[in-house]
């Protein structure tokens, strides 16, 4: 026996293609749903989601995280440039126009713990998702304040992170995982667990 | 009809008492199984588990975790110092040494992403204890260099967070969240979405 949620969490994958589909948005505002009960530093729900849909405002999006994009990719060195450019990765992002919505996460940064209660609700968003049958990639804008201010927030609130939901049109498969013997210890650091073959855990 | 997921992440709170019974190391494992799975930048997997189950490297994690709150408790002013006493918390931390099973989870520093990434994780994780119904609360040290001196990492690693897992034995109520029309909004800030009675997301 296993269970629901490693179900979900092994065959989610990221996907960059979308096929046109749309997505519907009862199952975006579950996945909020599920998203805002996460935890959080005293508990200040330090989370906004704004659900892009307007065909205008995903090109403007696209448009200002490309330009941030150039200059990453311009700059880019070492393992992480190497990692960019075998995965075919460019400063071209389609994904934020092509998929039929996007979900930009914004942070009140003055909140306790603000970034790591978002993430939390982000790693929620994402099993929700692939509850649904729905895809997305997990998208950090090189630099935030370009497609943040196409979308007129308030002072005080950062973009974290956007990510474009549809259903998936990417044969890519997952990339591989660390064995949980790798990332693991018991009682010290680099003490093993005993687990059974294949480096998952042996649970009934 | 509603999700799985949805159940869980609405049934789960934050616990910080312990009933004494032990909780199954498959069930730990199992959560980090799932936890594994999650994205992270670039792929680097940034996040390492030491599971802590012996006694007294509870009772040191604890100590240690205690003289960095009492340096909090002495400082901590405004809104976050009402939030902490309205909830009759302390520099008292005896969920580090009741609760059975601790785990404490540690990030590649030099990691592309990497607090994002461990964050998504730890999401991960806890949908999945609630599946195997553990509880826990995220506690965040003050100062996490003292418990991380008691886990022998090696250099350039960070302590990011201590889970205490075990069975809820804690009949404090989930905090309240806000509605998701608070958080939420349609392609542009603070334009509504159109919700159901009781601030929810109608689905099918």
């Amino acid at each position: 026996m296993t269970g629901r949620i490693l179900k979900l969490a092994t065959s989610r994958k990221s996907v960059r293609k979308f096929s046109a589909k749309q997505a519907p948005m009862d199952d975006i505002l579950y996945a909020l749903d599920v998203a805002r009960q996460a935890p959080s530093g005293a508990n200040e729900q330090p989370w906004r989601f704004i659900i892009v849909t307007d065909p205008d405002l995903k090109k403007r999006i696209r448009d200002a995280s490309e330009r941030a994009e150039r200059v990453l990719y311009e700059n880019v060195k070492g393992d992480f440039r190497e990692w960019l450019l075998s995965h075919g990765l460019s400063n071209e992002k389609p994904f934020l126009e092509e998929a039929p919505i996007l979900v930009a996460v914004l942070m009140v940064a003055s909140a306790q713990y603000a970034r790591e209660s978002l993430w939390v609700a982000v790693g929620h968003f994402l099993l929700a998702l692939e509850e649904r049958g729905l895809s997305t990639i997990v998208y950090t804008p090189s630099n935030p304040n370009l497609p943040l201010a196409e979308l007129d927030s308030p002072q005080g609130f950062k973009l974290e992170v956007i990510l474009p939901v549809g259903y998936s049109d990417d044969d890519t498969p997952k990339e591989p995982k660390k064995d949980l013997d790798e990332i693991a210890f018991l009682n010290r650091w680099g003490e093993k667990l005993t687990l059974s073959e294949g480096g998952s855990a042996a649970y009934p």
